[in-house]
Order: C-alpha cells, then sequence, then structure tokens
C-alpha cells in the first residue's frame, strides 16, 4: 500500500527539483478528486502541472510509479504526523487520545483515497507485509503497550488495523452506504472495548 | 472465498453422481494436504480418485471451478456446523459460548486450507461483499445482539471477522512464525475485551 521506509534519495534532490516533484505530485492527486484514478496519465499529470511529458516519466518511470508515489507521499504524512505532528495525533497526548486519532486520521486519510489504495493493495500474501503496515502496526502496538500493557498488544494491533482495511472502507462505505460518522463512532467504541476504557463522551 | 448460497442442483444428483463429485473431491484435498495448491491438476484428480480425466472436467469444468467447488463443499460444512451442528459452536450453546467456538473453528480451518484460501481470495472491492464473508457476518452479527444489545454490532462483527482474515492468519503464522494457541487465547480475549466479559478459564 504505501512505503514508509526511508527515502535516501530525497534529501539529495535539489531544491528546484523538489519542487516539481511535490508539484506533480499535488497534480495527480488533483486529477485523482476530480476524475478518479482513472483520470491520472502521464499526459494529464505533465499538462496539469505545466511541464513536459518527459519530467513526468523521468520522475516516476511510468504510471504506476507515479500512484505509488502519491501513496507514498501521504503515507509519510501520515507516519510524520503520528510521530512528531501535534497532539492529539502526535506526541504530547495520553496515549488512550493518541489512539483514538490516530484511527480517525487512518479512517479519514482512507476514505479520500479510497480508489487509489484499493488499486494498490498488494496481493494476499503480501498485504500483512507490507512495509506501510508494519509502521502503522509499530506505532499502534506501543501505544496499547502503555494502555494495556497486560495484553498481546501484537495481535490486539493487528485487529484494530484490520477495522481500518481501506477494502472494508470502500465496502462500508460504498457498498453498504454507512456514513462516515458511523465508522467514527465505531472505531471509538472498539478503542474503548478493547482497552476496557470508557469510549469518550 | 466460499460460496455459501443455496447449491439448487445438489439434491438433483444421482446418488452415484453424487458419491463421484465427493470422491473427486476428497481427492483433490489429499492432495493439497500431500503437495499444495500447486498439486491439483485435473489429471492428478482423476488419477487419484480412480475416474477418467473427462469426469473430473465435466463435473467442475477447469480447474478453478474444482478449487472453488473444495472451498465451496468446506464453506458448507462450516456454516451447517454453526447453523444446526452440536454445541457449543451449534444452537444450545450461550451465545458468548457459541462466539468463542466459531472464532476457533474459523482459525483452526483457515489453518488447514491457508494456501487454497489465500489463492480463492477476490480482489479487493469484492472481498467483503462475496457471499461467503457475508453468511459469517450474519452469524456474528446474530451472536453479539444476543451478547451486547446496544452496540453497533454489525461493526463489531466486521472487526471480529477481520482478525480471522484468512491472509492475517497466513502472516501471523507462516511470515511470523505465532503458533496456533497464541492466535486461539488472542481470539478469546478479543472476544472478552469486545463483550467487556472476562476470558475463560
Amino acid at each position: 500500500m504505501l512505503e514508509l521506509g526511508p527515502a535516501p534519495e530525497e534529501p539529495c534532490l535539489r531544491a528546484d527539483a523538489a519542487r516539481n516533484r511535490a508539484r506533480l505530485l499535488e497534480a495527480a492527486a488533483r486529477l485523482i478528486a476530480e476524475h478518479g484514478v482513472a483520470g491520472v496519465t502521464m499526459e494529464a499529470v505533465a499538462s496539469a502541472a505545466k511541464v513536459g511529458k518527459g519530467t513526468v516519466f523521468r520522475r516516476f518511470g511510468d504510471r504506476t510509479g507515479l500512484l505509488m508515489a502519491l501513496l507514498d507521499h501521504s503515507g509519510r504524512q501520515l507516519q510524520a504526523d503520528f510521530l512528531g505532528g501535534p497532539p492529539p495525533l502526535g506526541p504530547g497526548a495520553p496515549p488512550l487520545e493518541r489512539l483514538r486519532a490516530f484511527g480517525i486520521a487512518v479512517l479519514y486519510r482512507s476514505a479520500e483515497q479510497l480508489e487509489l489504495q484499493l488499486a494498490a493493495q498488494p496481493e494476499a500474501c503480501r498485504r500483512f507485509s507490507h512495509p506501510a503496515t508494519q509502521a502503522l502496526r509499530t506505532h499502534v502496538t506501543m501505544l496499547l503497550r502503555q494502555i494495556v500493557p497486560d495484553a498481546d498488544c501484537e495481535l490486539l494491533a493487528q485487529t484494530l488495523l484490520a477495522s481500518l482495511d481501506p477494502a472494508l472502507i470502500h465496502h462500508l462505505t460504498r457498498q453498504r452506504h454507512m456514513p462516515m460518522a458511523r465508522l467514527e463512532s465505531a472505531w471509538l467504541d472498539l478503542v474503548a472495548r478493547v482497552t476496557r476504557t470508557r469510549p469518550p463522551v
């Protein structure tokens, strides 16, 4: 889904190249919002970002490379937010509040990028070993260890993350037409049950 | 994954045709146990069941049809067990005990058929709308409504079932080498947390 490992080449990009890349990704994100994933072609992105087509190919290789870069970009942003952003998602808030905020952030991010995330889901036998999944799992496990230290926090983290699976969010919101507010309440209720606390009022 | 709808043609099969079908499915299951899913070819099944290759093709169409029939067969068995089999999985036991037994039955069934279930996982956007998934969800939702009637039982059922996803069981047991006993305990603990009860001693 997301590639959240270190991006060693990023700091070496010259400032204008980095700006270029960001502009291309923004253009691609805009195209998706307007026309769905199908609307993202190398040509459309080049034209929307007002650069030559060759620049887009040079930067991302092909359309799949561009879509992966887009997910990667947003995955890194999420990771930066929960690792070092402002509370309650970032450090500084109590772990229970951070866990609540984490699920809601993931829910809304997935809802915004549903098509892209579904298109990028790895096959069944790699779905849970993907680096992006691992980064999220490490974070949720760490928070759970602070809230319910005696539990099997690794497996509870798997369950909590499974309830945020983009394919499930797609099913609930698009196929069964549940409003996001219901998914949000269900997340807060699930966190309360799993941690044996009370949901926030 | 599984096709759990009614099988209208089954009762019309002549007794020898039904026996034939069962023998072919048993042969295929044996081949999978011995050689993995890759070991299942139409020829190998015909030879193991001591029938002509034409019989296998006539009955299942092709290899995919055979694998689907195999999952379908075992899915129907599971469904028969939780709908009408002996307690604690079937009716007669308290709903909390049935829910515990349900997860353990699904866990061990998946562990036995992991390769087959992974190979048969539908693509992301159909994973949760598949009839087999729906049958399991209906059952878990029904049990939860008896245990925690005030909760959003539909969404809690989704979460409980997500923790039993064959792709997750594959990841935990094959890629992270967790013993089944740990997954079993985690299920009992999860049920206790979600229903705000105590795990069995």
